[in-house]
């Protein structure tokens, strides 16, 4: 949690609340405040207030926040059991309402199951891949990295072509991405956390956009993630996103996270309002319809 | 609306909150109430309060209620802009809060994007498969049919074989299902609403257990919906069930929700806390294990 108290620059504040400052590298590029920093800042709440392992978060996202402003963190732990604790956390600059999150903080049972439901994509190593140039350069090339204030300030992103890519699922994209802890003075780099998965994981709107067949992004209403296998050791994440689907500019995708030895470390999803990056793409995808269900 | 209130019992209460009480049809098959009637009701109220069609729900599951219990449901509409509103639902039984919601009820903008992400996976129709018997009957037999008491007195499931399975995909199942809406009095039967999509779509759990290898269960810390296409038209629901990953007991799925002629009628995802249904099972799959990245 210190990691994760370095990256958000989180500092105890009144009553025991937490809180920090929103400077630039938890910004997006339009200096706003970061979504994957608010569900990073409620994972790291949560554990700070229960002392487990977040388990899962989904945070609303209900007020833009500016860079400068103060965000009070506040966690009420609404259930507690014997090896899990359920939470809630708010995240507030003055009166205004920035953030609510539910969620879980919980310990893993010794004999509790344990299993994965998916297997990674194929992909090529991180060393094979070249920068990823932000949701534009799927199609356009637009390049973020010379914009002064955002996340890729402390990030590294490189773009991951699927070897197995499915005709099916038009949205889904991969990038390698992980922390520049030289950029954020930590050395040896740490081991992954909740908190920097979230970090690295709020790309789902790019993916529903591209299942619309539009260079898009959007806002995000919401950022889930729920924690999977241990990350000790991982350094390069592999980010698989996905759409799901989209009607009348809003819609719903997921994002998991692999080790490059093929953990499961955290799958993610959220809900976001859409907008289109370029203007002179097409609105609609080609026919990308499901099969129909057998006839009988 | 009105079908999601005949459903739930849902009534106007006081200083303009909603009530229900929990009836058996609203129950899990011990008599405690039912994750997928919270998110329903958690639904249902954010479209009462706003007067827009849901769009996504995270309902936490915070304490349990009992047969013959009155909840209390009361909506704070957090923030609102010319299409979205977003929201937060809390439901309560006396002083103890059972289940707190965060979500969005949407109009979807006539120039907004639309698309689908992912297809419909291949199965017999409705009227070819046989009736689906609960968890055990994926391995061991057992028969919900017979309790008095679950929300099975309201629905009807048939299990849907997967004619594409996949090997790397070792929790996932699919059920057709639909409300009983004869059992409700309700003739003709209605379109499906977030709402009952929701109810029908608590399963998550199984297959997480399956990907472990297990035949079990668990108690869902969450149940979320995201709502995709329109779903006028639509009785049997597809219900296609798929397991992300499990650690030490706590574990992660998600669910997609397909009508006959292929429209993803919405998605879910929910964590939760696992327990084996049959002692005499293997605790651990089989090797399930990812594909490593390319080596490079």
């Amino acid at each position: 949690m210190g990691i994760d108290r370095a990256l958000l620059g989180l500092e105890v504040g009144d009553d025991g609340r937490w809180a920090f400052e929103v400077v630039p590298r938890l910004c997006r590029t339009d200096g706003r405040f970061y979504g994957g920093a608010a569900v990073a800042a409620a994972l790291t709440a949560a554990e700070l207030a229960t002392g487990r392992p977040s388990l899962w978060s989904t945070t609303q996202l209900v007020a833009a926040a500016d860079l400068g402003e103060r965000i009070d963190v506040a966690v009420e732990v609404v259930a507690s059991g014997r090896s899990i604790d359920q939470v809630q956390v708010r995240g507030t600059a003055g009166d205004r309402l920035v953030f609510a999150a539910s969620g879980s903080t919980a310990t893993p049972r010794a004999e509790g199951m344990s299993g994965r439901g998916r297997a990674m994509p194929a992909v090529p190593a991180p060393g094979e891949c070249t920068t990823w140039l932000g949701p534009g350069d799927l199609k356009a090339g637009v390049v973020e990295d010379t914009l002064p204030v955002g996340h890729h300030l402390v990030t590294e992103s490189r773009a991951a072509p699927l070897l197995d890519e499915d005709p099916t699922r038009p949205g889904r994209f991969a990038l390698w991405s992980r922390l520049r802890w030289d950029v954020l003075g930590v050395d040896p780099p740490p081991a992954m956390t909740a908190a920097t998965l979230a970090f690295l994981a709020d790309l789902v709107p790019v993916a529903i956009a591209r299942a619309c067949g539009v260079v898009g992004a959007g806002t995000s209403l919401d950022n889930s993630l729920r924690v999977g296998e241990p990350s000790d050791g991982v350094e390069w994440v592999l980010v698989e996103v996905d759409a799901h689907v989209a009607v009348g500019g809003y819609g719903h995708g997921e994002v998991d996270l692999w080790s490059e030895d093929g953990r499961l470390l955290a799958t993610g999803t959220q809900s976001a309002r859409l907008f289109d990056l370029a203007g002179f793409m097409p609105r609609r995808a080609p026919g990308t319809g499901g099969r129909p269900a057998g006839t009988g």
